[in-house]
């Protein structure tokens, strides 16, 4: 089975998709959507839901309990996202922003973390295609994790669990989509973190399947300083 | 505070340790103990219990739900172990082994699986002091993930969920120790799986905090030639 933008997926990914898209058009909601599988589907709205139906399918797979939903509302790109949700469907904590709101967990506020080399604890995209500038990085800090679940990683970071989520992949078709994002950068931002691309700058993306990024999470913009090499 | 073999250690650590130790001393229970913080106590017996009171202990203090206690029972070294059992503290899980009569999760006999390199898998022990050598085995490999947890991550190859466990340390003092592993080196060999050295030999420790090691678990054979490089 391949998705919308050509990359292999499994069958749990399109049946969770299949369930958000039908609720969309059951309820007829305001709303286009973009979702991982499916594409864009125009239905003459202004604003668009973005979807990211599982993030974290091969952990599903394999049992390890970090897998989640992820919801966006906005209109053209994450800049302009006002709303976004991300649930871990095994705990059922679900983290939550409106743009100038704040980021919240399970309703309560959260902030990101002031970086502090000497504690420093990173996750990081690990894999085939990271690529070797990834082992600089994960030496720059104390500790290193790697979850596989994107959009989490990036709430733990909002939450100041952790400084930072950096991916860095050299094969370009495995890097980040905005619907893998979509929500959790706005969580993050509202928490008081930022989304970097790897040259430093704020990192926006379209509402468009075929961009993909390299980028970095960080809760505290001084974290930025050991990660951008560029 | 500092660890019998000089690395600092956390109080819930030392909280842990007490309570194990005090419970040999109450039943009079006929083991000397071997653990993290108070190191070898001869207490006039045949056996040993190696105790790692807990390990994931940054885990635990930021919330990752991966910490564990492993309790095994000894002579001298790794390899004469004929009981060990490994408990995740958070879900209550326990894997457990006697030499010779296969491991079990929860009392469901496990197994390690084959290794399949279209859709390996393995967890790696990253940081400040992994070795550049880590990167190209992670790019050996489909999927990489980072649990920060030796004893759990080496259950997780007994049990089949993955491949393997890799941990290579430049800085040999951050390296493993025979009580991070004693317990889980047996589950995983009677599940199936090995433990050896990154020269390619099976592994064994003696019973002294000391010794360090770098390692590979792995659920199969086959995983090896991918890993051993020397």
């Amino acid at each position: 089975m391949e998705g919308a933008d050509g990359t292999p997926t499994t069958s749990i990914d399109k049946v969770a998709e299949d369930v958000i898209v039908s609720y969309v058009e059951e309820k007829d909601l305001p709303f286009n959507i973009l979702s991982e599988e499916i594409g864009y589907v125009d239905r003459g709205a202004e604003e668009t839901l973005v979807v990211d139906p599982i993030d974290g399918t091969n952990n599903a797979v394999m049992g390890l309990p970090f897998f989640s939903v992820s919801l966006a509302i906005g209109t053209q790109s994450l800049m302009d996202v006002r709303m976004g949700l991300v649930r871990n469907l095994v705990t059922g904590t679900s983290y939550y922003s409106e743009k100038g709101k704040g980021a919240f967990k399970d309703g309560l506020l959260i902030h990101s973390r002031d970086f502090r080399p000497d504690s420093s604890l990173f996750l990081i995209y690990m894999g085939k295609y990271a690529s070797y500038e990834t082992m600089r990085v994960v030496k720059s800090f104390e500790r290193g994790r790697s979850i596989g679940c994107a959009s989490l990683e990036m709430c733990m970071v909002a939450e100041g669990m952790v400084d930072g989520y950096y991916m860095n992949c050299e094969k370009h078709d495995k890097s980040i989509r905005v619907v893998d994002i979509a929500a959790s950068a706005l969580i993050l931002r509202e928490a008081g973190g930022e989304l970097l691309d790897l040259s430093g700058r704020p990192l926006d993306m379209p509402f468009n399947l075929e961009v993909r990024s390299n980028f970095a999470a960080i809760g505290d913009l001084k974290a930025a300083e050991v990660i951008i090499s560029e």
